[in-house]
This record gives structure tokens, C-alpha cells and sequence, in this order.
């Protein structure tokens, strides 16, 4: 598959490259190409600039925002929270009318430190916004809710037995979102949570996660709904 | 140990009732017991008015709340998110002094319908205005994110193979629940999720448990933080 990632931060890194190896086109999606392949600079985390990265997984095309969608089989946001809406005007509704969409972004907020808040929460959703403002797209919120390694490795973590929600409008586009998660990541439970309004529960385990990090000092846990 | 419950509804009745049945001497608080006594209609869902059920559990004190506290080993919040700061405030700051609280309460609004939302959320929550009404009380939230029969029965589900958090300031309480839902309930992963801001955490999870609800079709679910 032809498969458009947008951000180049550690939940696109860690998608593309597992993408990549599982043979898929992966091309993704910035907003100055140039500039992101002049970053030389580790993260806080200690994670390699952009540029490093890329030098390994040069197989990556790196493309400006409106040239993200360009005969994507599936795009996945994994923008921050603050720089979704942004970022996907710049790709451009009519340029992701049709195409799935898979939103994994929080709505984090750090202006006031750690742990974070949610700059939407409880009414609405991050999701719900990406959807109203992409409304011919089909948008899937999933993948929130673990760590990027866990996202594209969920077998890492006792052998994958733990949940994953998938939340949108589109019944048809659910339902490839889950088996592509299956398929290519191994996830084994995924559950239908509803329309793309039941965002507001899986962002808001966000102000749950954080605190489980914090409390754990590791954030490789995930949930499990057992039942 | 004798243990008050505030909260004469389904989450209150079935904890009295588990602890009653493991030889405790419970006492019920509610705001008037001569008109709490006179409910023979059954619930939305069906379950019998409170005098019926009185009836059949009357080896337990109903009280009004000026009096729910005195003697108490240990003091139960099973009263509604609307109800619980006024019905702690009838309980009175200086009856709880000193006491632990555990505090089970979820701020649901359900003034909009199914799915309620959350009437404190993100940046505050209910277990911490809790403790800023009563600051001489050791507040602990805790089984908040299950539904009543696994909180006193987490083995009726996979054994009880999953995760209950406690949030609060005071250690020693929080060490002194969490051994009070192993030994008596049967919990057997407790996590120490940290303050009571924490409580911000599990109450935001209610809007990812309704949503599972909704879905499930089924309330008898819970979490594993799987790790």
C-alpha cells in the first residue's frame, strides 16, 4: 500500500519505519521538507534529529503537507495535538476526501507542565474536530492510547493480550482500520467503540496514561478490557 | 471494624451488603431514614426500593448523616456526584476529622442524556474538592471505575485478573485501603496512582467506560493495566 504519515516525530517514525519493513510505500508529511532535514538536534528525550533519522530510513520519501495525500491508499496523523488542525488544513480537505484517516493524536496540553491537561475534553474530542473539519474524509481514531512502540509492536507487551478501541462514522472504514491493525501491528483485540463522539472517552485515558507513567516510571503498560 | 456508608443506592447497598455478609458492623447514612425507609418503588433498572431491601438486610443501621460518622473505623462515599458535597458537608467536616474516606463517587452529569458527561473534569476533580471540603479527612479514591458487583467482587471476573488504582495525599491511608480491598474484596493488582489529583485520572476514565458500556452491551467489564 501507498501509505502518507504526517509528523515526523516519534509516533511517525515509529509507524513509518514498521510500515517500511512490512514492504508498504511510506511517504510522509511536513511542512517544510528542507527545513525537517536540517534537524540535527536529539530531542529532550535523547531521541535523534530528523535528519539522522532519515539517513537510515532513506527509503522514506519526506514531502510538504499538500503533497501528503497524493495517491495515499491510507493517511495517519500523527501530528501533536496542537499542530492536527494546522497540519491537515495545510494537506487540504479535498486532498483527503475519501481516504481513510487514521487520527492518533491527543489533545495534550503542557502550558501549565507535567502531567498535561486536554485542551478539549469531556463535550468534544480532538477527533470530532479533525472530523468536522475534514467532513468527506473517513476519519478512525485509533492507536491513542499506548506508547508508539506498542502501537506497531503490541505483541512486545505480554504477547500482545491487551485492547484496542477503534472509534468513527464510517462502519466500512472501521472495519479495515481494525483489520489493518491485526494484519500489520498484531493487535488481536479491537473493539468497535462507536461513532467518532466515543473519541471523547479514549482521549480523555490520555489524563489516565499519564498518570499511570507516572506512577509506573516506564510507559510500556497498556489496557486490557477484560470481560 | 465499624464501617459507614453514605449513599442508600445500588453502589451503597452492595457494599454494605458484602461487608455485612464478612462480619462487619455497618451503619447506611442518608438525609432523612424515616422517608429513606418509606421507598418501595423499584429503580429504572428494576432493583427494589431501598425498604424492601431494608427489609432483608436489617442488621444495618440507617442513619441520618449528622450521625453517619460516630464510631467509624472507616467512612464510604457511595453517594452520587451531585450528592456527595452536600451530603458530606451534612456529615459534617469535624465528624470525619482524622478518619479515612474512601470516596467512590463519580462527578457524572447526565443532564444531557446517555453518555453523561462530567460535571469536574481535566483540571480538577471530584475526590480533590472532596478533600478541600473535608482537608482533616484521608481521602483515598478508589473503585470508581467498576461497576458495584466487581468492585466487591473483582474474582467474578478472569478471576480477578485486573487493576485498581487508589489516589490521595495521605500514604499510610492509601497503603491501609489498598490492604483493605485485597483482604476483604479480593483485589489483587491495587496501584498506587499517587496523589489526589491523580483522582483526575480515574474520574476522566468514566468517559471511556460508558462509551465500553455502550458497546459491550455489558457493565460486568473492567481494566487490566497491563505491564
Amino acid at each position: 500500500m501507498k501509505i502518507s504519515i504526517l509528523g515526523t516525530g516519534m509516533v511517525g517514525r515509529t509507524i513509518a519505519q514498521k510500515l517500511l519493513s512490512l514492504g508498504h510505500d511510506i511517504v510522509m508529511g511536513t511542512r517544510d521538507p528542507a527545513e525537517t532535514l536540517t534537524r540535527n538536534e536529539p530531542d529532550n528525550w535523547g531521541n535523534p534529529g530528523f535528519a539522522d533519522w532519515h539517513k537510515a530510513n532513506s527509503a522514506i520519501k519526506l514531502v510538504p503537507f499538500g503533497e501528503t495525500a497524493d495517491g495515499a491508499d491510507l493517511v495517519i496523523n500523527a501530528l501533536s495535538g496542537h499542530g492536527t488542525l494546522v497540519g491537515l488544513e495545510a494537506v487540504g480537505a479535498e486532498n483527503l476526501a475519501g481516504k481513510i484517516l487514521i487520527d492518533i493524536s491527543n489533545p495534550l496540553d503542557f502550558s501549565n507542565g507535567f502531567p498535561p491537561s486536554l485542551f478539549v475534553s469531556n463535550t468534544d474530542s480532538l477527533g470530532e474536530q479533525v472530523q468536522r473539519a475534514l467532513p468527506e474524509t473517513r476519519v478512525v481514531k485509533t492507536l491513542n492510547t499506548v506508547n508508539a512502540n506498542l502501537m506497531v509492536e503490541p505483541k512486545a507487551l505480554a504477547d500482545g493480550d491487551h485492547s484496542m478501541c477503534v472509534a468513527g462514522n464510517d462502519e466500512t472504514a472501521k472495519a479495515e482500520v481494525a483489520e489493518f491493525l491485526k494484519e500489520q501491528f498484531g493487535w488481536t483485540d479491537v473493539i468497535d467503540l462507536g461513532d467518532i463522539t466515543t473519541a471523547r472517552g479514549t482521549e480523555a485515558v490520555l489524563l489516565w496514561w499519564v498518570r499511570l507513567w507516572g506512577s509506573l516510571q516506564n510507559p510500556m503498560f497498556a489496557f486490557k478490557i477484560v470481560r
